[in-house]
């Protein structure tokens, strides 16, 4: 057994037919995480006794901290503390003090107490109980051959008022004593494969910091978390880490803080005073939705227009029609035709028209799917790029998007 | 080892930190209940081999098929291929035909080969490789003391693309051999809460019928899951829940079938030969967006036009400055204006304008921040709703944008 191994153990049939997802288990690891733990083994087991003991089984020989969600309720198929009682060969015994409490709960909710409800006032002998203050079933905690086992009812906010003051407490008290103090940092990068992003990377590497990533759409977050023997040691290190990374990606790296590269993009134009307009045809609004997402964007957001037909290209945009028969809507011609229209109506600083193949047909040998000129009207300096995607329908489209926001970020930091 | 269990695995620090939520386990779990197959056990394992071997150790003592997620990426903490090669004690050999395969996507998409993407190629000698159409990591198959091992990627779609036509099919054969046969159903609906719909469907029971809710995103999904000896009894079961269902839903449901509310709006506006248009203020681009990632909606999208501004509502559709002062943006009389200035220059069968405060700024005591208008323009005929909603920015976009097109549905059916 690993010194400081947590363990996370929820329950539930409804959890494993997947018709409940569960929330405690991200919550817990997001929150142990944040105080500078790391959970290394998650069960998740069906209401079945012999499992929930097994279960028991294989997370004493390998962690510390056991936290166990779920199964507290009052039927049938609540197994918890069966489990336990048989795993530690502790009888369950009732504790009147609890029982008294949870008919007081039931008369002031003016709900009928039955006999099942006394269920929840047993305990596995020897239990330390674990107050509920929202709920009727309380918790309970059993140090066993080196290993604490904290057992607690599977509602979010339950457990959330409970965790805190016993299980959280404890690892946060182990951790002060073995001055192990952590401190992590996320670089979120664009434009850059995962492999190519490792390759970049390979030699920076220090004994106490982890590297991991992320990828998340298009986009890939890199986490670095330091270790050191004091919050300063590891802060520090966090940051000649984080400096190096920086030092080789530069301008992949489209923020260090929690934020969307549509919020990158908002904050730069508001420092500009610039606004932007989209003439979207293959992305339909995806690009001005992304943009609106953000709080405030509506200081730097001029107007769009989603012209996905020819008709409504040459109607509002006012691209002639010669163009559009000679070139094609998705041609180098006509997005730079649709960026200069764009701009005579918005006037903004930035007009960008966009114009693909987003599939699934449409495509030809010459123009595959995933084919999509860009026209960048940036201060009346206009360029075009075409690009070449590969992917579904939607894929393609917040590609694109997402490409087109960081060409624009780029054109103006 | 029971001779039917099923096991999923999953993998990586990002999941026991928090830093991502798992998106696999929960729809495989849905996604083999609805085949009748329940998964028993679920582990959650760090990026360490001695973890992941001994991981592959538990889950062969206990389970007939381990479905193994993640992992298989090219970078240092990928150590799936590894510890399947450690645990089975198989070698892990080059695969030239699929180090092809790969060479040929990186080249599809311009980007360079690398030496550390060859471990994409490598697998533990003798298994069973399982194609990904999706990404450059195919997966692999081994049969080892009676159990099967699936081993996939941790990317959502790429996993999805590939475990039906594996550990799926493997399952499904399993179960029509021991004459455990399921039909499901899922009747999507939209406008109505849980516990309203909970309350219409209370008298609707069956003992070989389970319903269960799922709500997904404002929608709720009715999943009526029937058993029966043979496939027939199971069918006649789950049409007669169903149709009691419809009976006692009706409006409410907009689907019976795997589609989206855009997908069944473009459907039955290509039934009809009409055509749509948007003007969009607070929405900013969402209801189009959602329209446009339908394929084929091409012949029935006509323009739209994003006006966040006072200005670009006057410019662009017409809108009064008298009405835009005397009203507010935010106004039955200026989103009726939009929806006929959208409607002259669309000239489509719906012209739907929008205007709304998302928030979080914006609000008033008369308009608060949730307050929003639209203005229907049907065939001529222009009605206007208010609709009040709850929630942060994206969440009061989205609602607005679903409860449009659900409104767009019920008039054109």
């Amino acid at each position: 057994m690993d010194n400081s191994s947590i363990e996370i153990i929820t329950t539930g049939n409804e959890l494993l037919s997947g018709i409940t997802i569960d929330k405690n288990f991200n919550w817990l690891c997001e929150s142990l995480f944040s105080l500078g733990a790391q959970v290394r083994f998650h069960q998740c087991i069906s209401d079945n006794l012999d499992d929930l003991v097994k279960a028991l089984n294989i997370a004493q020989k390998r962690s510390k901290f056991i936290l166990f969600t779920g199964g507290l309720g009052p039927t049938d198929d609540d197994l918890t503390r069966e489990s336990a009682s048989q795993f530690f060969s502790r009888k369950l015994v009732l504790n009147k003090k609890i029982e008294k409490e949870i008919k007081l709960i039931f008369k002031k909710r003016n709900r009928p107490y039955s006999l099942i409800n006394k269920k929840q006032a047993m305990f596995p002998e020897g239990a330390e109980i674990i107050q509920n203050p929202k709920g009727t079933a309380p918790g309970f905690c059993i140090k066993d051959k080196g290993s604490f086992f904290y057992f607690f009812p599977g509602v979010p906010s339950e457990l959330r008022a409970m965790v805190q003051k016993s299980a959280f407490q404890k690892i946060k008290n182990l951790l002060v004593k073995e001055k192990n103090f952590f401190t992590s940092e996320t670089l979120k990068v664009f434009g850059i494969t995962e492999s190519e992003l490792a390759e970049k990377i390979k030699k920076i590497k220090s004994k106490n910091t982890f590297i991991g990533y992320r990828p998340h759409k298009f986009e890939i977050h890199l986490r670095i978390i330091s270790t050191g023997k004091s919050k300063k040691i590891s802060k520090n290190e966090c940051l000649k880490i984080k400096l190096r990374l920086i030092k080789v990606l530069q301008k992949y790296i489209f923020t260090d803080k929690d934020m969307t590269l549509q919020e990158v993009i908002v904050n730069l134009l508001k420092k500009k005073k610039y606004t932007i307009s989209f003439a979207e045809s293959c992305t339909g609004g995806l690009i001005s939705n992304l943009i609106t997402n953000v709080p405030g964007s509506s200081s730097v957001f001029g107007l769009s227009f989603i012209t996905y037909s020819n008709k409504s290209k040459n109607l509002v945009l006012k691209v002639s029609n010669k163009k559009l028969m000679e070139h094609g809507a998705v041609s180098k011609e006509v997005v730079s035709e649709m960026a200069r229209g764009l701009n005579r109506i918005s006037e903004s600083n930035i007009s960008v028209a966009v114009s693909g193949i987003a599939g699934p047909s449409g495509g030809s040998a010459d123009k595959p799917v995933g084919t999509v000129y860009v026209s960048y009207l940036i201060n009346k300096k206009i360029s075009v790029k075409r690009y070449s995607f590969l992917g579904d329908r939607e894929s393609i489209k917040l590609r694109t998007a997402l490409e087109v926001l960081n060409h624009i970020r780029k054109n103006i930091l």
